[in-house]
């Protein structure tokens, strides 16, 4: 005897996502029998409509219901600046900060360990935005750890000799915090950026 | 500017989840966005089905797709034991072992610190079920830890009184592990349910 075959075809479906292992599965599709119908049934509708309405922006690459998204589609912005990212998450982290360039979303990064190469994310897609010779900034924002500063410098190599500037985001140590608690790459990275703040102190360097 | 509206009425459903919090559900909504559409469009079938197919048992509770389920339609199962579980899969779990009782499937247990009071489970049906005077053995098999132990005594507290044998799993050490790696308590009630081998033991108990 075996749970009845519908809820077998459901942990299954269930399993396929990720972090989700049998007993996880099994919870859930439990949780789905007991939570009132309209709720279950909420969810099944916004998936099938997630997949119906939601498309990836054919310049950018960030999740849109248009093509082209909201910001590609915005004459106002500054075409010649791409800001890369890994995920649409970050675009709209950037979004926030009133940036007015547009974006490259990369959808993941380059890691070995997992099995991502460039055929995985929009790594090539990225490089013919840039090779067609309108961009005049890349921007680099990939996550400042082992595999996004991993993606940046494949990157960098991929668009030598294109005439775009390519730069990357400052590292140092974030707005808001205490010293104290930084840790020894933070602060490595904040005094190796350091800035000037007065011609004395650029005298003392020199 | 945020995510699709599509997108986001997905992440606002998965959050409804157990154990999915916002990072989770972001996660698993860009996974439904990448993964194939079979895919995708699958999981949203099986929560339509089970919803539209699965039904508690209107005797004992289990999962299942006919009503009496599989168990208590089988005329050749002894009707007088009732064995008491947690969940649907400790009842399966029995199932393997090849008891020929019945079943009560309480769909959890007694936790005051999570507010799960007799109402939430199936604790007055059970008690209707024994009171009705046909079964003769009840046999607790609640989870062996704080909130089980304390279902089981709840149970058999407002049992008292009626003619059934109120019995509870042996507890011990479990088979095929090591006493090297076994708990206190484990190695406690192995020794306080102790039982004979042979006559001579028994006397020397005396």
């Amino acid at each position: 005897m075996a749970y009845p075959t519908t809820v077998m075809k459901l942990i299954h479906e269930l399993m396929k996502l990720p972090g989700v292992g049998s007993r996880t599965a099994d919870r859930l599709a439990f949780h789905l029998l007991r939570t009132s119908e309209a709720d279950a049934l909420a969810l099944a509708r916004a998936i099938a409509e997630l997949r119906a309405r939601v498309r990836y922006c054919s310049e950018c690459f960030n999740v849109a219901e248009s093509d082209p998204c909201e910001v590609c589609g915005d004459a106002t912005r500054d075409r010649t600046r791409l800001l890369v990212v890994e995920h649409p998450k970050d675009l709209l982290a950037f979004e926030r900060t009133g940036y007015r360039g547009r974006y490259h979303v990369l959808h993941g990064r380059l890691s070995p360990m997992e099995g991502m190469d460039a055929s995985h994310i929009t790594l090539p897609e990225l490089i013919n935005r840039v090779r067609d010779g309108s961009i005049r900034e890349v921007i680099l924002a990939t996550n400042p750890d082992l595999e996004g500063d991993g993606t940046a410098l494949t990157i960098v190599e991929q668009l030598r000799g294109s005439q775009a500037r390519v730069t990357r985001l400052a590292r140092g140590v974030p707005s808001g915090s205490s010293i104290e608690y930084a840790s020894t790459a933070v602060l490595a990275d904040a005094l190796h950026g350091r800035i000037e703040m007065n011609s004395k102190m650029a005298e003392d360097d020199a």
